[in-house]
């Protein structure tokens, strides 16, 4: 019995899907941080080009895949579907296990499918230049990925503490050309301020978006590029859920449950946006987003207006929140430390169209340990929730002897996170209990918006 | 047009292609270092399982790959042969260059393509735990991962200034639930005796193999595993080479030119090997092995009985060397460090049959950023050998006006090697010269074996 499932280039998808037109009921409006009123295309005109915005707001269900992406698409896509075979086994589970294995790109996650897009449309519009930010470097070493193959600039705000603690993501980056500044930073009025008052500043993710911002803003050939919770990143991501479709129905199979993890919430979508469809058809399909105990935002947070940065520079949006200002406990699934939300995901939870979950750190890393001893790929501390989430559903499924499908989504390789697996190992893993004081005081900041 | 050629599970190889009956004239007789005379089967069995000992000197053309092994390969076999159109265009160049990407591996490299086969035969002869060495953790960590498929225990002593400097590939063969023992230790009588005498001894691969090998000759229910080298490694090896020539013949090519690094020469024999059988058969097919101009075995070195390793334990070979006490310089491509070389390419190479090329490690890097950026992969140090090699190829190409076909083998991903990347990158990769004095006088000291 075959292990993998592949598809030829050929069917690495043409067209993302656009969940906008399905989605149950209409968006809430996005929200200018400063005048408290509906954000306009002219507002994000200075740090997006207009393709993006008009992505970002289309109402059209299918989006044309520019060939260049495509071409750049073949590197790694269509990436494999596995059959977990060995996996079951281990856990003596009647279901059936899926995974769709991101981790196959250059960067090693799933960040590219987005980022590539991004940089084109950005060249396309005479965009010389990105800025983001990046913390553990994920986002980064996949942007500096893309400007590398469109001929661009990259210039990264890592997170001055990443740049020591994690430095091989940083030297990939350099290694495609990427130009990264330790943030905070000399380089923008934002980091300056803060340099001035504390020198010794080690930098937040706040700090680095605010940095990059500032960055786009104050260059005319320059952008902002932003790796998740933006409509459109989530529709570059499904990509994922389109080919994982396609190739459990070679298996001859459809899922009972979708599994992703969920940060900013683009890897859930990418995986789960396309299955979402199929209920609107009548599939009964549940799709479950996995989060950290630690940052609960689907959990444990509320659905309301809020700043998508702690700076309060951000568009204020509809989703679920913690709060701008929680920071949350500094975990080794650096990927999952956001404090909102995708409003598409929070909407689609608010609505009751999927289901959240949250898991501590030491049960995602026992379900991590368990997948690399039986399927051999070792996993990002990010994809490991999804892991303990479809081992927890294999176990229901063989305590209730029932067949059932579950796919889940590997959003990347742990290849880079051995410190976390070193912890783990020598027990040195801390489980955070839910923070419910430090989100009480923070949810009581929210901003104020009537419209 | 497609980058990537894939082929189904189905078309793993049945068989591993034995090059010894095919080889040039006889095989010169492995002598036992303690008596100076040929080695026995009686004298290897303490260390290694009949079933491997057979491998070594079979003259039979194909061995049937056990279907428990084939299983194994399925999580990441057939790896991909990609056709490097973006390398081609940022070379100029008329070359067709095709790369076969070992890098899928979850260990990230070839080696799991022997170490699975190696743990299964040991563990049909009831071996209970493999003990081996490693350097920079490449071999320990698929000889971990393969023991960890069959249920077996697996002792890896690692040198131990690589313990430190190289903690992640550490990390691997613990998830993969190895026992990782810095080397020189108190747990063999080699290590105790160094450790007596020199006790902040920071190790050498040297020191680690006796150490294996003591562990494995003095427990009945141990055996010795080695990653390279001996002749059944490069025969497992040969699932590359036989999948690159169905790959690349889908493309409707047939390679003028097939490159590889060589350290110990199991993955220069796994992908050329099955071509060099080729040639037989009235191919003209060039075959270049590339290894570093600080350790130039190939290319400097003699073609002698020497011994297999620096403590005089190890059987003696006939083989290209560099004298068993030359200590190449620390240069970041680890597994080409080898002051010897496999016995059957070093008799193909006697005979004329292959070519051998050297590049210092600037060059090398050189043409591994050239890669990375235009192909997105960041290919290890140890590959960026074969990468180097096949851009001068296509190059030459270029100057000549000639199309040519161009087959490299990518052995390994270098993710876990930024290290390397980030000294290139800071102009602080030193190259070495060719130290001719060192090897000079290293070579005065091999044995006299006269039979």
């Amino acid at each position: 019995m075959n292990t993998k499932i592949l598809l030829p280039e050929d069917q690495i998808p043409k067209q993302w899907y656009n969940i906008i037109p399905d989605m149950p009921g209409p968006l809430a409006p996005v929200i200018n941080p400063r005048t408290l009123q509906p954000v306009t295309p002219d507002d994000l005109l200075p740090i997006f080009p207009m393709a993006l915005i008009e992505q970002e707001v289309s109402h059209q269900r299918w989006i044309d895949i520019p060939d260049e992406v495509r071409d750049i698409y073949r590197l790694w896509r269509p990436s494999p579907l596995y059959r977990a075979h060995r996996l079951e086994k281990a856990l003596g589970t009647p279901a059936r296990i899926f995974y769709k294995h991101e981790g196959v790109s250059p960067a090693g996650s799933h960040k590219p499918n987005t980022a590539i897009p991004q940089a084109w449309y950005n060249k396309q519009a005479g965009i010389r230049r990105l800025a983001t930010e990046t913390g553990a470097g994920q986002w980064g070493s996949s942007l500096a990925l893309a400007c590398n193959f469109f001929g661009m600039e990259c210039t990264v705000y890592m997170v001055k503490v990443s740049c020591t603690q994690k430095p091989y993501r940083k030297s990939m980056m350099q290694l495609w050309g990427a130009k990264v500044i330790p943030s905070p930073s000399e380089y923008t009025n934002a980091g300056r301020a803060i340099l001035a008052h504390d020198p010794d500043n080690m930098g937040s993710l706040g700090i680095a978006i605010s940095e990059a911002v500032e960055d786009a803003a104050t260059h005319d050939d320059t952008c902002y590029s932003l790796g998740s919770v933006l409509n459109h990143v989530c529709m570059h991501q499904t990509v994922i859920g389109q080919e994982a479709k396609a190739q459990i129905e070679i298996a001859g199979c459809y899922p009972d449950v979708v599994i992703a993890c969920c940060g900013g919430g683009s890897n859930f979508a990418g995986l789960a946006f396309p299955f979402i469809a199929d209920r609107a058809a009548g599939k009964n399909v549940r799709c479950v987003a996995v989060e950290p105990t630690s940052c609960p935002t689907l959990t444990k947070g509320v659905y309301a207006f809020d700043y998508g940065d702690q700076a309060k520079m951000a568009p204020i949006a509809m989703m679920y929140t913690l709060g701008h200002d929680f920071i949350p406990p500094g975990i080794h699934a650096g990927g999952l430390r956001y404090h909102g939300e995708s409003p598409l995901v929070s909407q689609l939870l608010h609505a009751g169209q999927i289901e959240a979950k949250a898991y501590t750190q030491n049960a995602c890393f026992e379900g991590a340990m368990l997948f690399a001893q039986s399927e051999g790929i070792v996993p990002a501390p990010e994809s490991s929730h999804a892991i303990r989430a479809a081992i927890d559903e294999a176990v229901l499924a063989k305590e209730e002897g029932k067949e059932k499908t579950i796919l889940f989504g590997l959003s990347g390789h742990g290849q880079l996170d051995m410190v976390a697996y070193d912890a783990y190992l020598s027990g040195a893993l801390e489980d955070y209990e839910y923070p419910e004081e430090k989100i009480r005081e923070s949810l009581e900041r929210l901003p104020k918006v009537s419209l």
